[in-house]
């Protein structure tokens, strides 16, 4: 979700994390981790986080979690007794949080042995780092790490005594790079690598065409289902969420102009619909265009209606959408938000300009005052504000969570041969397995294919049920 | 909006008014402001409340809310010449904060002289108090007023020399009922009561039965313009608004029960249903439940679903619609909450027995934990979830203060004869009055009857345009 | 539905009736009804239909329509035993087809004996009367009667062997208008009129206020269920269904623009929105202007945009709401349909000038093209679009038919003084129960209170469950 | 869309041009066009239609299609000064109606000569085909050919003299087939093949697993936006119009299941909810499921819900989806019918039993009575109730002659060796490219990207926009 390593989204996953974030103890204790002398209540010290004291509450945290995420919960009963990653021994580097503590603790279950670091200096729940420790799992995270901590993170997973990696599970790919920098003869041993960052399946495809990469990885980040949450559902609920949240806006009535309508826009302008605003549209694509005009979209240029909407939406993914000259033009109490894929979208350094006079009024909520009297009303500084102002449901978290550990399972299982020296997309198999552990949430019930109707479409009984090229 | 000073809603209405409140000081200044001597800059000394310096935030707080209340200024401006209350003096008995503020200094731009104090204890703005004193409105209220000190504010605006009120704004009854008893004489002097709470409303139509009321009196709770966004089109956001920050639960693919399906569950289900849930309905009346049907729902009793339904939200207005029984059905990690109009709805008591465990997730969340390991989760312990976690949007405020400003206008402007001493709806012409004065918030046009069209409708081009028995 | 005798509702009629009627034989016997001899079966010569030897073939019709009729149906079986219409002696004057023949022989299962003629020339659906008469009802009616022999069918209803008559069911008015002028004294010993046009009761409160009304009278045109079906629910339907037929157009991406938002207006803007149409509304009321804002809709005067408009919709019971100036601007192969109460809501007349040429393109479809080119499709020449090119749905008539059949029961049977010589709207407790009889077919379970929450809410548990003034 | 010439699709295609047929002459004209000697008012004998007089009729019909087709206009006024088929000559094999007519005269604006027969024995408009052969074209088809003359037609427009054809654009592989069969001399001349239909797709597939395509085929079936419309759009539309059309069915209130959650169940799926119906739906694969799940339909297996839904509606390309046992199972009154691929979903063959009678009520509308009354009304035999109860809007034709007509421009134009002896699917620019001929039918204006955008992004800014495995 927070799409790694990038500086710019460093502050945003802090803000995101600290969202859902509840009870955690003040972090006043300014000795550094490396410098403690910690034990687990086992004797263990192959580990560093803030204070394994707190591993109790953590705990709790992550039984919480277990039950918001059905999917992963239902993977590791599933496929328990196969231990399918046994042998596996993955170097991990993600969020630490509740979340994806299941999932790490859903790892070892299946076979797996794991040393974990943070992707993020601020995103780790310390208490969950401890509770993790505790249990037995070497990691090496706490919040609040340097830029060398981080790197010293890493590194304890990489490079231990008897241990030779064989898998990586990388969010944003640095525990991917440092390893091919510092270590290249360990990354030749890699059987896989699963990168589930915009940034870090980026950083693999550079790879894959210098030809340096030479282990097979998975992009999950496209994954069908893993994409239709991360945007669609996750955003058609979110975009209510962090404008309520941030601005108690009354939607009823209001004129909306949504930026974009891929899938974050689908999203967006479906739930405004559904609470009684008239959405705008505008596109660069003219099949998205057409797609508006079907679903009952007025499909604009920006200029035609920006002086009439009340909120704008930004979901393009591009930058400079929103300029200074539509803010110009936009009326007293316009809200403006950016629920796409950068904090670009929105010029607002056009809005620091001596003229205008910025007003925090909340976290998260900045007013624009012009010279008139005029106030804009800015989210998030332009960031994500589905980020900022709201938090990642559990359920959108436990979808991602499966995709990544059965992208593991592939790779390490793959006969010899079914994966080369590239980046692979989840196999729809695989896709539709994400799914289908999902449904029991919504005590939903697949129908079966008959033998002869199997043979009739020609599909084998277990799937995959549709082309690659299918649409969905 | 919190209904009056009943007992059993004063921590309600607290909690309501503390979420919308930014920005306060602590109130760490333990002495009684009856005990304080403070002055206006203008040297007045003819109001009470916490601390008068704190005017000028205050002051800041009501410009925002004017900002937010369109149809009210929009009111002052057109009958700012006019002084439509001119010679009225009216003691009023609200809530006191910033939108009842903008409400305030509305009467007295159109020509009244007023004497404010608060309806309840606990949710007067400081800050707004102090803003309006320093304005020369003497207002006596501070948040956290003794019992003692509630009478004395109410009896200070009633009783003050050079002062013979002839108008009443009660909200609650208390200043109502408090002249009534104490001073008989001065209350047949008063022209009109202006009514805005069910528990007022109902006061005031038993005193109409038992033969005391001997004033017009305005029920403007039941007014068609205010009681549609109070209920539907309130309701419709602050369902969606209050599950996401007290629970951050997804709605796609949930399967929730709405008991009841008048005005409240109507905005409950078509949000819900716009965001995905699968939604049943329950009801005692066929007509509603007929409606139910048409508009998509399955009616069912409560007993059907029960066990299957992941949020159960009440709107029903009746008592123990949920009980023990019930919720030891419901599945674990089920949602339980109430829109309704009272903390009746759920049994809450029924879960207060020592089998079951409460632990407090956060503010407004309780789990109740069975022995089996099964997890309830509990909004504002029964009470409206809508004033609990989220918040009144100002336009909705707006509506209900022109309604109750148009109620005193009409009311201090009648013709003798026109009301007699009975408790009267307000005229539909006022009704649809209200409705346009918030038209251009949405950039919306009437069209106007022709002369033709107007005698082929036999109406008169002003309005009213619909029959009492209009049900819109 | 059909809304009586009114001239230029007549063709109107016809043609609904003609659109649900399949299977006629053709009606080239030009011999008048009333030259022949009939027979039924049985001996009876008490009857005069175009041809009793077609009954056999009525009674299938009557057959399928009892099974598409639950509401009536489950009517007569709970009153069955009752006998509640024992001794009543009923004048009818109905359209009469399949449908109205259920509400005819439920009227006589409840122990009615009947006496019927049709409301309108052209509406008798013949084998339908052949089928009444044989079963021994006598049935004066046929389609295409003269003007003289309608008021002869009625006369025969009226006055008549051993018979006096004491309750009167009418749709229109003409049955009550007869017995009124003709029999003044038989008129007297009526116990009860039942009225179901827009037309019969408006002459009804005419002659109430005039002081000749002399009887109750039941308005079943304005309650509360049956207005529901009548205008919200079955215009939802039928603007889509309307618009098809006639045109086969595509309703995705279609802008629209429906004149007026009352209930039809709003069945028809729901419909359009749902298929993906962008709707604008115009409106003289503020109040419904306000709910068309809050239900997403821009509210605009008609000039705004009926440049840019592909479909134009009239719903406003008003007159010349379209005129030849703003058709003079609408676009090529704009669509033009009337939903409202009559033909007047477009100026067609203003489209019959020389230099305009209308083209017939299929029943009930003119394209009218303008000198430039232009062409405007204009249904029903401005008649009720949803009667003219769709048919109202048998589920719609069961409303209404037992909301007849009980405003009868309730008028025979109300203890003297219950009601005076007046028109009264249908008790709240008669509507609930004809919502409850439709409940069952959509297999919709109704809570019941209980004792104690009855008493709680001040209610009778058998209803009704709301104030009169409830809006639903 | 009617796919090609397989056996059991014949009736179907017959029934929908039919319906969309209006005005045609009675042809009891017996003579075989092959025996006619029939001229062109310019003396060509270059054709071989059911009657030439008939031209000026078939002419306006033409017209008519022009508006209603605003992309495949707005494409011929593009293109028309490049004569960008110029030198292409084209066998051409599809439906001739007026809409092809549309297509097939843009062709010979854009460049092409043609040569043209239909690829449906039943589906000709014979006026449509008078009027194209009267302006030129050569034209060899009538409605009722018998097979031999069906191969006689398209054998004319392959092997004529002075004709070396180029291109070929085909609607079910026939003319492909015979070509390639019979003169394979030939078809090595063809630069390019442009196939429509599902079947005639099927064919190109196995032909060029076989070896056997020895030129470049365009699949234009699969093209984005063609498929959009096709399925999604069309069917949201036509799922309501159908059943309107045949059984007047009340849609509020009713429960229904659609077997099969692809793009026409979704489109069925969202046009039912929006009118009032309770949708339930069954899925085999778990991420169309999944989406089900997320749009607020419960998924349930056919047998838990088949004994209460009102309306079964089949959309998953299937066999013996819903079977006797089913139907069984069901209530007295629902109705059954197929959206989807073939007429196989649907066991019809079981119902063809001693025990069942079977009621022709009206076209495509049978009655099937069970022993104890039971009625279940079957529509079209379950056939592809769209085609035969309602009519394919003018629109969605437009997209699909704009797609063929870019495939043949793309392939006549392409440069040598972009394209290999293998079937394609349309290049995405040109999807888009369709997609933007109609959106000014919306009045919906795209934006474009800045020369700093496009370099943000990586794109071109004429598109395409999106990589291959975009999914919309």
């Amino acid at each position: 979700m927070c799409g790694g390593s990038v500086a710019s989204e460093v502050y945003l996953c802090f803000i995101a994390y600290q969202a859902s974030y509840t009870g955690s103890s003040s972090d006043e204790d300014e000795q550094s981790p490396r410098e403690k002398s910690q034990k687990t209540s086992k004797g263990s010290t192959d580990f560093c986080v803030k204070n394994i004291s707190q591993a109790a509450f953590g705990r709790r945290e992550i039984e919480i979690a277990e039950q918001e995420m059905p999917g992963i919960i239902a993977l590791r009963k599933r496929a328990m007794d196969d231990k399918p990653l046994k042998g596996a021994k993955i170097v991990g580097c993600t969020h630490i949080n509740a979340q994806t503590a299941v999932l790490i603790e859903t790892l070892v279950e299946l076979g797996a042995t794991v040393r974990w670091s943070a992707c993020n200096i601020f995103s780790t729940q310390n208490e969950v780092a401890a509770a993790l420790a505790e249990a037995g799992h070497p990691v090496f995270a706490w919040r609040g790490e340097s830029e060398e901590d981080f790197w010293w993170c890493i590194d304890k997973c990489i490079n231990a005594e008897n241990w030779q990696p064989n898998m990586i599970l990388d969010d944003g790919g640095d525990a991917t790079h440092l390893m091919l920098k510092k270590y290249p003869a360990m990354f030749k041993m890699i059987k896989g690598i699963c990168e589930e960052s915009v940034t870090g399946v980026h950083r693999l495809y550079q790879l894959s065409k210098a030809g340096k990469l030479t282990v097979p990885a998975m992009n999950v980040n496209d994954s069908v289902t893993k994409t239709m949450f991360d945007n669609l559902y996750s955003c058609r609920e979110s975009i209510i969420d962090s404008l309520k949240r941030a601005t108690d806006v009354m939607f009823g009535g209001k004129q909306v102009v949504v930026c974009g309508y891929g899938e974050v826009g689908k999203g967006c302008c479906q739930a405004l619909k559904g609470l009684g605003c008239t959405v705008y549209v505008t596109e660069i694509d003219p099949v998205c265009a057409l797609q508006g005009c079907m679903d009952g979209f007025r499909v604009v240029k920006l200029s035609e209606v920006i002086r009439q909407v009340d909120i704008l939406v930004t979901a393009t993914g591009n930058k400079n959408v929103v300029t200074r000259d539509h803010m110009d033009k936009m009326k007293n109490g316009a809200i403006v938000c950016n629920m796409g894929h950068s904090n670009t979208e929105i010029d607002v350094n056009s809005l620091r300009t001596p003229d205008l006079t910025w007003e925090k009024v909340r976290s998260q909520v900045d007013h624009i005052l012009w010279p008139d009297g005029k106030r804009i009303i800015l989210l998030a500084e332009g960031r994500l504000v589905n980020l900022s102002c709201s938090s990642v449901p559990s359920f959108v978290v436990s979808i991602t969570s499966c995709t990544q550990a059965l992208a593991l399972i592939e790779l390490f299982n793959a006969p010899a041969g079914r994966y080369k020296s590239d980046v692979y997309l989840l196999p729809k198999k695989m896709d539709e397995y994400v799914a289908s552990l999902h449904l029991p949430t919504f005590d939903a019930h697949l129908t079966e294919l008959s033998d002869e109707q199997a043979k009739y479409m020609g599909l084998n009984k277990a799937g995959p049920f549709k082309p690659n090229y299918y649409r969905y």
